[in-house]
């Protein structure tokens, strides 16, 4: 689907789940230092909520693929036309193809978390997978097309290969709060990307083309590239100190309820150099 | 060997050893963590397994070099050719010292695991040079061919050093389920991919020639190969289920003859932290 | 800024962290090892010392963002020059925008080091990606200009990308005080290699200009940049020697003082170890 | 020194360490193993062990540095022809910067080992960076060749650079045998296939010149040298077997004589899962 909406898309599913990550971690790591007032901070909650992700991931997943397919110029499940012989549109199989990987990612984290039966560290193997496979086809996506259009999508692999590795990092060290930091920040990074890639590549009615030549326009949006990921940071930051002081404010509540025993700041340090 | 032969062999090879670490490690992990009725589930039995790998992969390494030396048109152990003042059959000899690396795993393999001489964590520093080597050489291997078999060797590189990466890691976390999956997928993925390069590059008698030149074929191939990745995971899964199904039944019958304590579940969890 | 001040001002900046880290990394260390006279040594102090660092970090930053656009030819905060159409003074929005990174670095480090509301390990993390965003900028900033004038920018991509990858690693490392003069060498390194880009391409009043093409010259060049990473390890060495040299002789006159028990190069080993 | 002996003679400081370290590292493992009989196998004797070996890198080092300096046609600590307004004998200079890194290396071995004031792994952090700049000036070093020269010189960097990052993990992973192994092995390939460079460049005297552009010699040489690697293996399993069998018959010598307690297999088993 090379248009706006195209583009729009995942872009939104993207901050979506960026913008849930960048609250569900803060909450999490929150909880994890304040076990005593946090019923949320239950293990068993969190897994659910894992559980559920799985399962809106792979719904987008599904939704994706199916609209990559039937979509009124897409190929409706027809690989190779026979009759001029030449494949039929690829570049909707391709996406389609990286919208299968996230479902199989989707997949695997309903099972892991919704049975016993799979390791829980498979899930971040397999959405590292899925976002190396999205940028493994995007690498081989781009040839013949213009240099502005080649950088503009260059630059998104930067996310996409850095959140590959800081996932798979996660298999390792799960838990970190700084590696799903990192994810979530790649994750929104990637997604408004994808809008700017939308503006730049089919501006909405009325702006002006951009010249797809002109190299100080690369260097411009390389530029903005990194103002988004410091916008992706400054949302971050906005997120985690709400739900700190949410938190926060809930512990203090119920400790005066119980006449709290005023040892929460030696356990933070304590959590946090565990961490 | 530049032939569909040359291509199936090694990609038969390569997949059996996918499948069978499809069955090995999920019983392993499986046997893990339902240690009381496993009696598979034993250090000593899968100690045993992997000497027996170990010799299969060294006499597999073993007909590979002979065959590659004594086929018809192969070298025939002549390295020089001194009258016309050149190399001979410089592609037989490349395979058969990638063979001969799988060999040196596969003494290793046998030394560490059928004797306490060698620290076991050199069987897995083996197997990841000699696929580094496989790739290394691979690297070297494609000069001055058409673009799509190029293309389709060095997709074939992705799978090869990142199982190198994967085993090498193995080093330092042994026995991580996770890693040993992923090193299974990928070489499921090799398996199958030597097989389709075979059937791209020589089409069985009738099919018709792929245009080597043609753009839409290497975008084509790029995407098939994810769907052979996705295959590869759908074996995993189908063979996990199935062995994580028998075990569980064989669990619950022996529980029901002892009538069992019924903590299993709890057990189940614990060991999954471990992990 | 393309000009000699603009190279040397960041260039100050860096050597100055870096004199000063060469100074403090070594003096952690020391206290680390004979903890009960070093009354510096405790965690307390080398957390206020972060969260100062913190501060004079995001000064910096300030100033130098504030210098790249408000100098007689910066672009005082316009970006698009509509008349002619063309990006104004992109240069210095870029570098403004690498500044922008480390004052964001600045900031988290005063938040995780003043309060308990983040992870510490967060600090480095940041650190790292404002490390990796000033490399990233530079690799798209090269375009178009003379052959030593890029080559000399690339020899400094080694020590951005090495300090930036050993921050990371610090993440999961911290505290080791392997890393900790890896990433102050490497900061020393990069500091005096930006004013020795600034006598390269900018010559003081009077001394000749440097053949741009000339081959020598970048072979030069890349052994120079070698020398200048030697003389970054003598200074280290240097000051590791002084620090070291002045806590031993305060240790041996406390230890003098109370009797010491002289069990202090048993402890020394021990803590040795644990590194 | 692009003669012969230039190569042969680093070739020879490499393959000496490599086959001292085949010796070492097995003896330490097997010691490690076999506590109760083995003299050798204390921690203080394999420091000073270090210290020595540190001493002796450092002479080497002085060595090369003063040879590269002043042969007859070398630079005599001349860098700058004033008259011709060039570089003096860059290749020497920056041959001797590779040894000056190899001299600070070894001072710090001799600094780390012989006293106590520098952390024992500082010593593999600067062997690491010494192997990397020797390989940095390499990929510099190779401008304008002949495309076989280029060729066998990129072949060694793959071995400069795995020693390189195998000794960067053994920072972190200090005395594991694996990498240990690992380095020897690289460091034996480095050090053959500098002869082997000597023999192919400049032919001893009565061979024929190796075609500069022959292709085919590329994908020969290739080849060699992952024959180089299989024979430093053979070469390390040489050493390996003797070195095991030495210490395994004294072990039973002196439990022979003590009449001893009949349970070292259980014990080897034991440590080997400790690594």
């Amino acid at each position: 689907m090379g248009n706006f909406k195209g583009h729009a898309l995942p872009g939104s599913f993207f901050l979506l789940f960026g913008l849930w990550w960048s609250v569900k971690y803060p909450l999490k790591y929150a909880c994890r230092k304040n076990k005593n007032v946090c019923y949320l901070g239950s293990r068993a909650a969190f897994q659910r909520l894992e559980f559920v992700e799985g399962i809106i991931k792979a719904v987008f997943a599904l939704i994706g693929m199916v609209a990559e397919q039937f979509v009124p110029d897409g190929p409706h499940l027809k690989l190779y036309n026979y009759e001029k012989k030449h494949w039929d549109h690829l570049m909707n199989w391709q996406h389609a193809t990286m919208y299968l990987f996230y479902g199989i990612s989707g997949l695997v984290d309903i099972v892991a978390h919704g049975t016993n039966a799979l390791p829980a560290a498979m899930d971040r193997m397999m959405l590292s997978i899925a976002v190396f496979i999205e940028g493994f086809l995007f690498c081989y996506h781009l040839h013949g097309r213009a240099m502005l259009d080649v950088h503009v999508h260059q630059l998104l692999l930067f996310a996409i290969f850095g959140a590959a590795a800081c996932i798979f990092l996660e298999v390792f060290f799960r838990g970190s709060i700084v590696l799903e930091m990192l994810r979530t920040s790649l994750c929104i990074l990637q997604g408004s990307w994808f809008w700017q890639i939308g503006f730049v590549l089919y501006p909405p009615n009325g702006s002006p083309e951009w010249n797809q030549t002109d190299h100080t326009n690369m260097m411009f949006l390389t530029m903005c590239y990194c103002w988004h990921y410091a916008f992706a940071f400054l949302i971050l930051a906005v997120n985690y100190t709400i739900v700190s002081w949410a938190v926060r404010s809930k512990v203090k509540q119920s400790q005066s309820m119980e006449m709290g025993l005023l040892k929460t700041s030696e356990r933070d340090h304590e959590s946090e150099e565990e961490i």
